[in-house]
């Protein structure tokens, strides 16, 4: 059985992993500050100077220790800290250039000075026409900004509780168009693949993340157990055995849902994967507040397999709607996934999820965390008829057919809001392939 | 065979096309500003006040002719006015309420003032789960701003030499993947089709953006007229009797480019398209900005086929990188695209552009163009030899296998650079089918 | 002698004390959102724009009770309020009235867009050459401004603990230059005036600013009480009687200073000028914070006489350096000093503080001056020697002769540090003049 | 008669002039954006990291050259630059250092975030009690745009004409306050004088600037000369002889103003304040931008006395209203004005100034200046009558006496607007005094 996990040399994705830190250059660029500092002393004594420079170290302390170990710092950064660094950034990007405003195509121009102040000129975007987390010659800061951004990324989600991820990026696309962006990754490595084995989770862009990927969701249905949905893990491996797991891209688990669906029994789908030789793909869109999904996530990695799983940045770390998190176990995978999405893409999700990190630090992302555990526990409670009820409505008018469920009918304790499904999709002979006996 | 135009109801996207819009209502909500201009006499004369009012009506203009028309304003605002305007746009959104800050997962919030600030506070994204184009009704701002961006992007791609262009709207996804999206939304449409017809262009994203979506690019070879790599439109259509049209998914044509390569001859490949009852892409990134590249497409959808064109924001309207329009003739087709994009988006390639053209005004940007018509030929030739050999090594090592290009082998001036590709991928037999004769 | 209450008609000063100042107006400009609210239900179902239009009418109230009563309001303001406040006054100012570009010298330009943003576009400054508490004809919304500033400074006087106060307004220069307008204020109404009496406080700019003005300061050293340096208010008395009434242009009193100084017997200096038909100017410098020398402020006025009283912005409220109040208990002769500044002025100070009141709101101010109480009791400790050695060395190399104190050597416990003082300036006979005796 | 020129050791205004710089000091800071580059490495390939610090090389030698040379850049900077060098000069300063948020009343501290921002985190004013020009020990980041930015004042006022100033201050006030604090400064020189001589010129401010310092104007009525209203000098030494000069403060002339009034004849008075040993304030409100009243006031330094000249910054540099500039042609008397001003002042016309002159550049502010001069031009021709009318009114309301004219009633063009004045003020016998025959 071939590996899942690659060999690649992993040049694009951050660094900061190693422990032996690279090229720690004396070619360095002359000291520019100090020659400024002591221009200054022409004007202001040099005592109230050397304060001064010796204050402007504390910021580039805070920035030195960021750049070198890529986590979240400590404690958060003032605006000042903050906004200073940002403006290091747009120097170092070719469109902010001195001199650099002849003719042509120059990159990164932009037209309207609203625009570029709210993007701290920072213009050029993340990632190359090969990789989204690749670096641009011409925009070392938006590449440096892309880089740390993924970094503190990482460092987030162990501290969140998945303490053996190994490799992440942020992309500026909703949970839904990135698990789209995971399957199409997947087609590539499994061709015969038409299937994915979904656990049933009524939120429309899950469902639509499959459909637009080109894959024909096969829905298991969840049975009850007491007041709860829980996944039916016996039914998604009759599901292989019928559809044979050559013709199954993955299963697409989920961790974060509302009453009375819980969240999956990630460990022994996890463990299910491992069995068939099948990719994993979670949909952890809320659950990076939740200690109870990272801890699944990090079980299911445990004991079994997980390929990848994908949180929204905005309401896990309150910023605005747009961006996500694709993470894995194997730095190859994750790279793979990278050097699908085709073309540069926009920094302002990276940028908006660096300034939060980078102000709240991990102390304050921590108390955040701790403060939404109590809000979202009552919440669970306000959306539980509501979200029920309204998508169910939402996915009976999807237009696309589902396979049938095999007679399960009437497990759910809200049959009359069940999808519709033609049985004529999925061959039924294909049941009989795979290890399944 | 079924049209590709349907017939949907259109309630999502902009109406300003329709010239009965008139404003029927008169539940308008109160007149607020006039109570508090009154209440300003108490402190300021009433003479001034009326004149403040007065101007305050001018900037009000500004944007009831931009609600009204929905179209680019023929003059700039000042950025008094854009800000306004923003600001407006902000409060009509649930998370800038007043009072509305109670526990629980109150939508749209952003822990970072920074993030908060370089988004006028406009934190909803675009489009809901269904569909990227749809309003939300927590924000009604940002769904007004989506709207309008994508109305305003209408006027301009006409303005710009498309006239009979239908509905258009904004994604926040570079040029390639909003290619891929175009090709998963006609997988939909042609579940048997597995190759794109693609006249080869030597730019790595459009490559993939083909491999991404799980289809199989097609080389077409161009030909060497004088100094000019041409579309070879006889070649295009023997693939397609080869392969057979019913598992051909598209033509994928290029409008911009750079020497010797020269844009596709898209109104023989449109006629091609409609012959077979084919879809025809095109890929126009950086094509807003010549009329010639406009002209060939309007030309195409005359007197041919074309369904949907794709242009990267970044360059044609000098914002920052990560945002395309996609474009089209057909609402009901470019309506169906927006609603394969699974879950919300990111407002922010929307507001750059919004704000780009409000500033620049339908003057401005017609400035621009004629400005950068002298850059670029200027720099067509500069670029001549550097981009050819580049993107050659490019694509020199993409590990995806092409179809066989039928013996036309040596044809290409630089035929050392020439793609491998392997034969198995592509059915000899394919070739038998179709009206080919 | 004539009371040194005025009888101005006091158009110029905040209205928003008078209770019959209702809305009279019915000429008032027309319902511009309604129309623009209307205009968006072409684009956003009715009904949400219906909810974002009494969304805005909550930003609007909060605007409509501000220009109504002229106070700060109790809760803060988001500062999404904030800014479309001040973006709405921005629009009133003649600077941004549309298509106002012409040639010729247009009022209020401004060449930097980092300028004029950072004024939220606001460049008229305030005042008239006549007053700097004037509306000016081509800034509606730069006279707001100030006007409103003024009426909230005045709400948090009265809130802080002076009662009754009556008028106040903002200078945009520091303490010490205010009460040198409120000297050179006087000094139109008491022509032969040469001297102030000044109970000894060792901060440089209170000295100056007597100096500044033209006046010779006759210091009264203060006397030892258990611990504290305590105002001689008799030693006052005799110099009154010494000089001769007339020729004291006022009596400087000092609130806010360090330990071992105590505030002035305030009520009993108020009494004093009373009784001399002398004018009472109060340094309370940093006192605003301190509910103890608002305290002695109101008794002051209460049993006595006070003619102003002089606040610093930076310290009280928290914003950058270089504004303060001015305030009294007559509004004649506060117009009549608001009358003595030459031309306009910056607006900048009033802009911050009335940022700053709006943000926090009565409620957080109160929480601010509660917070830093206990603050202040430590740091009075810890400064108190510092400050008494370094000021005396201060006054110590001051250049202007001061009158003799009357032999009066030695009282003071520090009095080696004692300001020299040249006898010649005070005539002896003086005292035989006036009510003493 | 002493002369008025001091011997002051000038250690609180700029330095930029001396040749020999002062101390190059070598206990410079540490290198530390050379090490961040550094670590940079680990993420961004080297070379694109060296080709971002010598870019940022580029910004920094811009600040370097500022630094060094004091003078106004030859071509505007980029935003980029400025708003670069604005966030170098806030991490000088106290309120920013970090850590520094212990209790007690830390300097500079700012309440509201929208305050704090725009004024980029600079809160510590200009200045301190003892002199507005002085450093703060506490605030090297502001002292350094304080000074910076007289010296670039100066560098502009040599390049528009003045090419012999010497020494010059930013003061947040007008022109009206400024030329009060330079007749406040004269009277400590010259205790004995009442009197200022005053070639009318009708703006209210000017008038009260006078009289708000204390002094009793003496208006010298202009001559008609063809279309012209011009100096009466005879007049003028008539005034001074009759009233002897040791009780004349000084002459205040004035350059800018409406026709038909044209600017005084500033040699003639020079020449005159020389021959009787008087100071001579010059009142250049709006004259910077006008080539011939610079020349002017060149002109009378080289052939008379010119002690002071003032000028607004609004309409000479296009910044909002507040703050003028102090300069003259002796260092120690320009200081010896910036030390009457009693404590620290804001900085807000100081940063508009800087900024304003680094986003020109002298190249821009000189276009701007040629500019202006065809709009002014025509300007004066529309003013001519508004003008002379409305501000006769305002003259004849003001309730100060002036001084008898001494029987040359009648030769103004428009008597009947002239204004009343009193007898009883001015000694006849002064005349008898001084060098007059």
């Amino acid at each position: 059985m071939p590996s899942h996990h690659g060999t690649s040399s992993r040049s694009s994705l951050p660094l900061w992993q190693d422990d032996d830190g690279g090229s720690h250059a004396s070619n360095s660029p002359t000291a520019m500050n100090s020659e400024n500092f002591t221009l200054s002393e022409k004007t202001v004594p040099a005592s109230y100077v050397r304060q001064a420079s010796e204050a402007r170290r504390g910021h580039e302390r805070l920035i030195g220790r960021l750049l070198e170990q890529g986590k979240c710092p400590a404690e958060g950064w003032s605006e000042a800290t903050v906004e200073l660094f940002l403006n290091e950034l747009a120097v170092m990007d070719s469109n902010n250039f001195l001199g650099n405003c002849g003719v042509g195509e120059r990159e990164g121009r932009v037209a309207s000075d609203i625009v570029a102040r709210r993007h701290y000129r920072l213009s050029h975007g993340i990632g190359r026409s090969g990789d989204i987390a690749a670096v641009q010659p011409k925009a070392a800061g938006s590449s440096l900004l892309n880089k740390l951004t993924n970094s503190l990324a990482l460092d987030v989600l162990k501290m969140a509780g998945v303490r053996s991820v190994k490799s992440c990026f942020v992309v500026p696309m909703a949970t839904g168009m990135s698990l789209t962006l995971c399957f199409l990754t997947l087609r590539q490595r499994r061709p015969k693949a038409r299937y994915v084995i979904w656990p049933r989770i009524d939120q429309k862009s899950c469902f639509k993340a499959m459909v637009t990927a080109g894959f024909v969701p096969v829905v298991v249905e969840n049975v009850l157990e007491g007041d709860e949905l829980r996944t039916d893990v016996e039914a998604a491996e009759r599901q292989i055995c019928r559809l044979g797991a050559e013709s199954v891209l993955c299963v697409h688990s989920t961790t974060s849902c509302f009453a009375p669906r819980v969240p999956d029994r990630l460990a022994e789908l996890a463990v299910l994967c491992a069995k068939y030789d099948l990719p994993h793909i979670v949909n952890n869109a809320y659950g990076v507040q939740s200690s109870k999904c990272m801890h699944l996530i990090q079980e299911g990695a445990r004991v079994g397999r997980v390929d990848a799983f994908v949180q929204s940045l905005d309401k896990n770390f309150l910023v605005p709607v747009g961006g996500a998190i694709i993470a894995g176990f194997d730095e190859a995978f994750v790279e793979e996934i990278s050097k699908t999405y085709p073309g540069r893409a926009s920094a302002s999700p990276s940028l908006d999820l660096l300034v939060t990190l980078l102000t709240l630090g991990a102390g304050g992302y921590k108390k955040l965390l701790s403060d939404r555990k109590g809000g979202a526990a009552g919440q669970g409670a306000d959306h539980r008829r509501a979200r029920v009820s309204r998508v169910y409505v939402a996915l009976r008018v999807l237009p696309v057919p589902l396979p049938q469920r095999g007679g399960r009918r009437g497990r759910h304790p809200r049959g009359r809001g069940a999808v519709r499904q033609t049985a004529g999709q999925v061959p039924q002979d294909a049941a009989e392939g795979g290890k399944c006996g």
